[in-house]
């Protein structure tokens, strides 16, 4: 059985995996990018964004769990750009560029379905809407044998992991107080039962946690 | 100038540092003791309730910076007892038994005021009605040249690092999701910004950060 994994997921320290007000220049609203500084660094944020150098060691190491064995991505549609409600502009064709890192399906979820976008390097963007097991049914057939990464944002990873699909979990948690936007944590109470937990810290400040399923 | 400083305050993931439903026999409602495990096995706490034996290591070195130079404590009335409202059995001297381990003035935060009751071994508990500025300076007063820490609930504790009041902050990030309960974390967007911070994660899994300020 293939599994469904989370990789680089990160959060400030009171929760919040994405800052307020999202706008095409800024994804992430007001966090900025503060939350993926740490990743920004490393060699496989750089290889992926198809430049050299990067830092190797242990937050690459983690890091670059990413990618292998990966056959097909669910991500929400905030992940995809920054609109709301039924789509205006068709043209603009996400925040990911002409060949986005994924090369694998990659499953939007959205409660406006729109055609398919395949892009350059073996993305293809599917727009669906979907609960989580519908998606998750959808993304195993174009993984085939390969696993499943929820990709985010906060509230696709809540939902999942509410709803008891996912067996590997890597979460980074940064030392800053966002104080407001999305949170992960709601609604979770006793995830912790369900995984073997582990921890350490990186000499960035930020702690690395990552949950397997027991 | 006399520090004010906040030790072994430990939280969920989501940020809990107590849970929901305190009643006199859930001082932590429905979180139990599971915050305060890690603590519960140092020569600290052991020591600081009488007894033998204990860790040493890394979380016990953390812990055992409680004591030393601190000359009062503030805490919120719920750390004494959870009665709310009028105070209706004044015979009950709070959970800390005839000799607490504060061995100093401990100034209780409550809407209602009541007589000081001195206990064993040095601790007299005062209880007053005030701002927290207003109650830093009675402590500060009271333990002369030594340190004030700031003892909780996650209530009081927030209120102190709002206003900028708290110099040192030990905070353990336990490894569990509450769900419910009182949260540290609401309202101090960009805390950060006032301290330096340091992590380490030990063993247990438990992640001790300190927030020192600049």
């Amino acid at each position: 059985m293939s599994l469904v994994r989370v990789h680089n997921f990160s959060i400030s320290l009171d929760g919040y995996a994405t800052g307020d007000g999202q706008t095409m220049e800024a994804p992430f609203g007001h966090a900025g990018m503060r939350l993926m500084e740490w990743f920004g660094g490393t060699k496989t944020f750089r290889t992926m964004s198809g430049r050299e150098g990067g830092s190797l060691g242990v937050e690459n190491g983690l890091a670059s769990a990413w990618g292998p064995g990966i056959g097909a991505e669910i991500m929400g549609r905030n992940k995809f750009g920054p609109q709301r409600g039924p789509w205006t502009d068709e043209e603009w064709r996400g925040w990911w560029g002409d060949n986005p890192p994924f090369h694998t399906p990659v499953f939007v979820l959205t409660h406006h379905p729109r055609p398919s976008i395949e892009m350059e390097g073996g993305t293809t963007f599917h727009f669906i809407d979907a609960s989580p097991e519908e998606a998750l049914r959808q993304a195993r057939k174009a993984a085939g044998d390969l696993d499943v990464r929820i990709g985010g944002g906060p509230t696709v990873v809540r939902e999942f992991l509410a709803g008891d699909l996912i067996d590997y979990l890597h979460l980074a948690v940064v030392p800053i107080v966002l104080g407001r936007g999305v949170r992960l944590w709601d609604g979770l109470e006793g995830l912790e039962e369900r995984f073997v937990v582990e921890s350490t810290t990186a000499p960035s400040g930020v702690t690395h946690l990552t949950f397997s399923r027991r």
